[in-house]
């Protein structure tokens, strides 16, 4: 037959050999091509996916993690405006209350508590005149929540007031200012933690401005104080950023004609001169030149505050 | 040959042929193992590797707003220590505070300011004795962050102190605690929002625990006041939780023997007694009497506060 001698055996294998490469060949090429365009593209395709997914998760990420911490301080700070805790770094205000039994002690030390609560870093230091700590004052400060030490000293008798006597015949505070300023001396390190002085009697109104101002004093900074000797307010007089005088009633050639709650003072300078304070000896009205001078501070050393000092953060006020 | 008799041409080809297809079949078997386990795997694997990395991340960033919600949350409710803010479902302590021009008025309002700082849910209405609203009272209510309304309302001449009459000759802030109760009338709905009504004057002292006392009055809540009428303090005498008395020096005969820092009202009472208030036309000591008659509130009807008018947690200091 033509057809046996056109397709010889040998042919009919070497035809199937070939096809059979062909069909293998197409297969490979095949399997390598679903291979790679077809899950392997997928999976490229899902990787740069989920590579821009994690990019995108981990940026959020961080915008939370900043946005978490922002919240965590500010809860922090806001904790602190009541409570125990300081904020590191901002000095603190350590404020010396004298304080003496009377019909409005309790009213007079839970208004000035409230002021004191709205103020950060505040240490009061309220030293009773008694011979023991009175149950009232102790039960009142463990109900604040302030920061604060409580001390007591008598003013010996030949010292004291009188009922009869009247308010300005013998100085009020002496030793228990002193009080105050050595439990300062003892319990304080200006290096490591920056303070400021002030004496704040229980009966007077503090503006929340006052802090702030007081806050970063160098050596001494002043301010008027409003309703005292006989006027509406006493002011140092400043020019030129200096203090050059005062606008004062009572006593004005007094060197330091200023009431106890118009200036503060470093904490350093009461670590620098360890044996300064007030004194029962000297005559009215001499008080605050005592503890200045000792200090070695001069007139022009004064910090003026309140807008050169022409507001008034203070009032004498007296129920 | 030998060779050639036993391998045919046919055998070779077919010997050929199954050598091609086991080769062929390898490669595929190679190729198709290559794309699954070279790259293919490791995309496989990445990919399973980000999925539990985006799992891992969301979970975290679930954690995290979670956590930033939480601190937003707290954030807002500490900022409602000192701001407008209400805490949704606390009855609102309405004080009305009749005010006047004095040189210790600044001071005094400082004072209160503070106090109420640390109450929450107060509104506070300032009314000045005053023909326009003054920049004083204007500018510190603007100043603290409380919520507040300022009002003005005259007293006419003839119901007015002359500077020597003695502070008791005539009443004092009438029209102004009216005015305050008009505007709560208008303004209020003590359905919407239950509300309690407080006269403070501005020169008294306030413990913060007293807003805590009155917030929930159901009628007229009443406690001590310090440092009043000649006393130490005056109180309402309470037997098996009623008002059955009051321990005080002055008139005790009255009806309502009480300061008007003696008693908190719910606002309710105000808004369904329209046209009650104070009057200039009533004798010394007489205002508590003719306002509590009129909202018909029999003695009976106080709720005593303060641990059964045991403590004295408001003071009536002058400055």
């Amino acid at each position: 037959m033509s057809l046996r001698r056109v397709l010889t055996p040998q042919k009919f294998l070497l035809i199937c050999a070939v096809f059979l490469v062909v069909i293998l060949t197409v297969l490979i090429a095949d399997a390598t091509y679903n291979c790679n365009s077809g899950e392997n593209a997928t999976n490229k395709l899902l990787l740069q996916k989920y590579s821009d997914q994690i990019q995108k998760l981990k940026s959020d990420q961080i915008t939370l993690a900043h946005k978490l911490k922002e919240a965590e301080q500010q809860i922090a700070a806001s904790g602190q405006r009541k409570s125990s805790a300081w904020i590191s770094g901002l000095p603190i205000i350590y404020l010396i209350t004298p304080t003496y039994s009377r019909l409005e002690q309790k009213a007079e030390l839970t208004r000035l508590s409230h002021t004191l609560l709205l103020v950060r870093n505040i240490h009061w230091i309220v030293v009773e005149d008694s011979d023991t700590k009175t149950d009232l004052v102790s039960r009142l400060l463990k109900q604040t929540e302030l920061n604060y030490t409580h001390l007591n000293v008598l003013t010996p008798l030949e010292f004291k007031l009188n009922t009869e006597d009247p308010n300005w015949l013998k100085p009020r505070g002496v030793l228990q200012r002193n009080a105050g300023l050595e439990w300062l001396r003892s319990n304080t390190s200006p290096q490591k933690q920056p303070g400021v002085v002030y004496f704040a009697d229980d009966d007077n109104t503090y503006s929340l401005k006052l802090f702030d101002e007081m806050r970063y004093t160098k050596k001494v900074s002043v301010w008027p104080v409003g309703l005292v000797g006989y006027l509406r307010y006493e002011r140092p007089i400043v020019e030129n950023k200096k203090v050059t005088g005062w606008f004062t009633y009572w006593k004005p050639n007094r060197p330091f004609p200023m009431d106890m709650a118009g200036f503060a003072i470093n904490l350093q300078l009461i670590h620098d001169h360890p044996d300064v304070g007030f004194t029962n000896s000297v005559q009215r009205g001499y008080q605050e030149t005592t503890l200045l001078t000792g200090l070695k501070i001069s007139q022009y050393d004064l910090e003026p505050r309140a807008n050169m000092c022409t507001e008034v953060l203070v009032w004498h006020t007296r129920t």
